[in-house]
């Protein structure tokens, strides 16, 4: 895996109130240990995703000194936001953890919420009075309910509280972070090609140019999105299912969208132009995937956060272009917006992934 | 750096003659030690390779036991082909040796010749004067003068010799063994690309799509091909230098060909088609750098024998492609032509090798 490129720290959280944000450093510093268990936090929030809708998915962690050897930690509760959006992250983890919550470090992705619903009692509340003395935070909460207050509520009990401003959680937490600070979903954009470019041969014909394995990456990355989007024109030349066909994930196959001005088919919505993505308020993962007309009107218009480039090692020649034009003026303005962040081998393919720069919060 | 092609032993040398690969394990076993050194005269031949003309660029290490810690190894003598071709790389690292080379280990990357030239003795006659007691060779020697005649004589003069089919010491060679076994030179065709595969903007702007780090790749490769190959109408609207600009490698720039049926500059030289280049016997290495016209013909008629992909992380849209039409009719037929044999990053962009499949032996 190549370097993550350089992440702002100073920008991670505009979500925390400026009160807030004035008493923590600016770069608080969290030692290897404490990374390391806010990660398996972030991790756990994975099993969360999509299926916390319309929650975000956290994930929490319950750590305290091993009873027998002091010197070890050991893990007294998991949790992770749960089906319909409850119970969240750090009730299922107290939990599971009950009295050995007690003096225990708690690390959770996202600032524990600070209000009552009909659906549960504050996290901030729970946390409280179990015992917990600390609790290690990976990003602020922009729900303007909670939003710092749930760091507060903590600190007035006498916990020891520290928000990390921490990249994995807030990668996390992607979909519901922008959703609360731009309105709109996390758009990434698929494009499978050749080596040249290509997504098909000039008669169209595009099966298959990725292999199997970067097919099956596909499938698993739409279990991961809350809604999919295709062209009109890919809609009809295509017709595709866009389901989730892996083992297991059958049921996880994401809502389809197309961006169209025509009638669409029954099981498909349609918008008329990528800045309806605006009005899809309930949506925190939205996924495209074709064609080139698609992908030049969300680039334009600099609504795509995430380039996932399958790329199978053929050269076609005089192919079909996966991006249409996008009307950029000049080369010069056309760099310093990418930045490879992930890449694998999938089989005979390769798999990149980059990430719109500067890294910016949401 | 990624695994390499898997590479089949078996076609490795075909040059060699019925009679010495019938005394040779199909797997000869060289053991890492052996390897390792082997490896090091590839290396030092890169220092020879374009200068050595006409001859190939061939490495030599003589390795013997220290006289003092006996298990440990002490090289004696370093060469490879001095510009213009001679003396040959045993010759030298021999002349370092002097009297240590008695009772030591020559490796070599290429068969030493078995011909007397008025330019100087035969190598296998030079090794087995020296009192050098084993000799480790990287992969026969095709010239009819040779071709396996080394190999013979050292072992009738009573040398251990290992033939060790050694891919590192092949791919050292690749140019001559090129031109030895199919009478063209190897061919590199040379991409600098959008992630979208386009190679300039529609206006035709296309400076600068990659860095200054691949720019100065691309230069050190054209320092190491024979010559250097456009179209013409590359020619025509770049008007393109195609030298070498790197600071101590000026007077390193390659021969300049441009693939067109027009007259061409002071400085030119023209081929009508890229079956010419089956005339060019004096040339290992040629460089083509574009344009999509001129890689789709060369593509056409399978004489590329390694893609350098640059690739900046930028996304033209709608751009001009890199490779035009050459016939491709179906997906099928594209696929298991390339293989990924290295990648790197060049400053933000990234240099993706690629090798064309089945690893033919040239």
């Amino acid at each position: 895996m190549l370097p993550l490129p350089r992440f702002d720290l100073a920008n991670l959280n505009p979500n925390c109130p400026q009160s807030i944000r004035a008493i923590r450093p600016a770069l608080p510093v969290i030692d290897r240990l404490d990374e390391k268990w806010l990660a398996a936090a972030a991790a756990l929030a994975e099993r969360g995703r999509v299926l916390s809708h319309p929650n975000p998915s956290v994930g929490a962690l319950i750590v305290r000194s091993d009873p027998v050897m002091s010197l070890s930690a050991v893990v007294v509760g998991r949790g992770w936001t749960q089906p319909g959006g409850r119970p969240h992250a750090e009730a299922a983890a107290l939990e599971q953890a009950g009295q050995r919550a007690v003096g225990a470090t708690l690390y959770v992705t996202l600032e524990p919420c600070a209000h009552v619903s009909e659906r549960g009692p504050a996290c901030a509340d729970l946390v409280t009075k179990s015992g917990i003395s600390r609790v290690i935070i990976g990003t602020c909460d922009p729900d303007p309910r909670t939003q710092g207050k749930g760091i507060a509520r903590l600190e007035q009990a006498g916990i020891a509280v520290t928000l990390a401003h921490h990249k994995p959680s807030h990668d996390s937490l992607r979909g519901y972070l922008k959703q609360r600070n731009t309105g709109r979903p996390h758009v990434t954009l698929k494009l499978a090609m050749s080596l040249d470019g290509a997504i098909a041969l000039r008669s169209g014909e595009s099966r298959w140019i990725t292999g199997p394995e970067a097919r099956a990456h596909t499938h698993r990355e739409r279990a991961r999105a809350d809604a999919i989007l295709v062209g009109g024109g890919t809609l009809r030349s295509d017709n595709p299912r866009l389901d989730v066909r892996l083992p297991g994930l059958e049921t996880r196959s994401p809502a389809r969208f197309v961006l169209s001005r025509s009638a669409v088919p029954a099981g498909w919505q349609a918008i008329a132009n990528p800045e309806e993505i605006l009005a899809l308020q309930d949506i925190q993962y939205l996924f495209i995937e074709g064609g080139a007309q698609t992908a030049a009107a969300f680039l334009k218009r600099d609504l795509v956060d995430r380039i996932l480039l399958y790329r199978a090692p053929i050269i076609i020649g005089g192919g079909l272009p996966a991006i249409a034009d996008f009307g950029l003026s000049d080369l010069t303005s056309a760099h310093g917006r990418w930045s490879l962040s992930d890449q694998r081998k999938l089989g005979n393919d390769t798999l990149e992934i980059y990430e719109r720069t500067p890294c910016l919060p949401a």
